[in-house]
């Protein structure tokens, strides 16, 4: 048995707002677990932001070479490059790993469709925690990736540090899944278990927002959308499905039926905003609504910004999956955990 | 993009009771899937029970070799061989992975032990569904794996179908987990939910007797060391701890205090049989026993024949996972998905 070097793995990040700050500090935080535990040395030839990057002139960014606390404070940075182009980074290093965690974009996919086609195409990994490149074009982007025999990975885009797509895809190898339901916004399910307990819509949202649980543009919450984007992710990749966004019937909170809650209320069920795909003599139906839940339904325990996935299988039952912290930490984390993923060891 | 022939994977399964057969059964069902998803083709070159094994003239056993629904009429069959010796076999055919299926002795862990490091030794991967091997030399198992450079898969014996063991390893790889906290053993779990719902200990056994749930002898399962096995091996997997079950303090329910029930019902708690696992600043402990757990707590509504594990960590939080069947043809699908995950794919 021997020890080998740990492998270098190249890493490029794409954004430096709260996900890519705390994805920054993590890697450097886990660098000697990463080299012990996986034989791994994550490290940072470039971090590219709205306008630049930051490139060092020795090989790669250490922990203080990026310091800063906001976006703006970059092009203080002495390593601050008005000029850097991805392409010119990707092609000077041996390919590593993409990392995309620019602000997502649900119509075009961009700036990071842009980005992610870019790496594939130079062989390079991808792990992304934006959304909209995938609800865009995932088909594409699978096949590219196929392409080039090199890994897409997403978990911090569907539901961060909830193992959504571990357990549909490596968890659940050799079923098949006849249904995924998923409890998959933390806002809006802060918003019902407040109202659950007898609250206001305004005012759990005034909570959530007071808290900071809510982002200040809580719409593409409330209205279902970000749970839409991330059922369709998660059907796509584990049942073979090509949803678009369009496919979905999408009903939010923002306009709850008063008649709901009053049958959660004399039935003894539980309100939760769920996105469903469920698979029917071969046809695929998915969508996003609030629904009844029984109390003994495996998601119906899940409250407060948790969330929480159940698949439904021929052949191992049902097996759900709850928990994962949803802060820009547990987001970095299932980054960090995609890319350890990239690299098989026993 | 090119699609390769599929793999061939000669499978040599040890046993051929209720898992053995159900295995047997599911990857033939399931071989047409294996081929299109995931590039594997699956094959049995022989099956080996107490006594001899089933070795056909031609390559591979086919479905209708095997049609026996007991061990004792394998005798009968024309493939039976009282000669078959497991290390010809395995030096006959390429090495493909050794699926362990026999009985369980948690103290010597034979005859699975013998099969499994014979297997490592000859460079064939290993999935095993038998908890005494592991038990009994997990390290030296682990140490011959990696020294050969093959897989040692065991989700079959960590709770089957419930994704222990894959959660703890790939879906929270690059975490440190601080704690494990599992229920799981169904006939337990079953028992305690009957009790929980008013009725006596020896009432619940008899009926969890009746449905098929508990074993002619269920002293392992009710004294606990069902799972203190199955804890002691998802905390050496995932925590590196090097436990024998002799570490850990194990009570089981066959003599529940009634000031624990009483407590129960006057707390509005859930009395479940926890399996623990805890780093306390670098030192582990680990134990068995029954425990008052809050309606909050994300195992409390794990109810009947169900099992689930609730992980701690550093960086993403409480994640826990709960289901997965717990009758044999969950177990093979578990050993199947563990077979998939061997050979990797993007």
């Amino acid at each position: 048995m021997k020890i080998a070097d740990p492998k270098s793995v190249p890493i490029v990040l794409m954004g430096f707002g709260n996900v890519g700050r705390a994805f920054f500090r993590l890697v450097h935080e886990k660098k000697d677990l990463c080299r012990a535990r996986y034989g791994l040395d994550p490290c940072f030839p470039a971090v590219f932001e709205v306008g630049g990057a930051l490139i060092p002139a020795k090989s790669f960014l250490e922990p203080a070479d990026a310091p800063e606390s906001s976006v703006s404070d970059l092009v203080r940075n002495p390593f601050w490059n008005p000029a850097g182009k991805l392409e010119d980074v990707l092609a000077s290093h041996s390919p590593g790993v993409l990392v995309e965690c620019t602000p997502t974009n649900l119509k075009t996919g961009e700036p990071g469709l842009a980005h992610i086609r870019k790496a594939l195409e130079m062989g390079w990994h991808v792990a992304t925690a934006s959304k909209g490149p995938l609800v865009v074009d995932f088909k594409g982007l699978k096949a590219l990736a196929l392409d080039k025999g090199v890994s897409l990975k997403f978990s911090g885009a569907a539901a961060a540090a909830l193992p959504t797509l571990d357990v549909g895809l490596y968890s659940l190898a050799g079923t098949q899944v006849s249904a995924v339901e998923g409890v998959l916004n933390g806002t809006t399910n802060f918003i019902l278990t407040r109202m659950g307990e007898g609250g206001s819509y305004a005012a759990a949202l005034q909570e959530a927002r007071e808290r900071g649980i809510a982002e200040p543009d809580p719409s593409l919450d409330v209205g279902g959308w970000d749970t839409a984007a991330k059922i369709m992710l998660i059907a796509n990749a584990v049942m073979g499905t090509e949803f678009t966004l369009a496919d979905l019937s999408v009903t939010g909170i923002t306009d709850l039926s008063p008649a709901l809650l009053v049958r959660a209320e004399s039935e003894g069920k539980i309100l939760k905003l769920l996105g469903t795909v469920r698979r029917n003599e071969g046809t695929y139906s998915a969508g996003v609504a609030p629904t009844l839940l029984d109390p003994s339904h495996p998601l119906a325990a899940v409250n407060g910004t948790a969330k929480g996935v159940t698949f439904w299988t021929d052949t191992m039952g049902q097996v759900t999956v709850t928990g994962g912290k949803s802060d820009p930490r547990g987001a970095a984390a299932a980054l960090l955990k995609d890319i350890i993923n990239i690299f098989p060891r026993d």
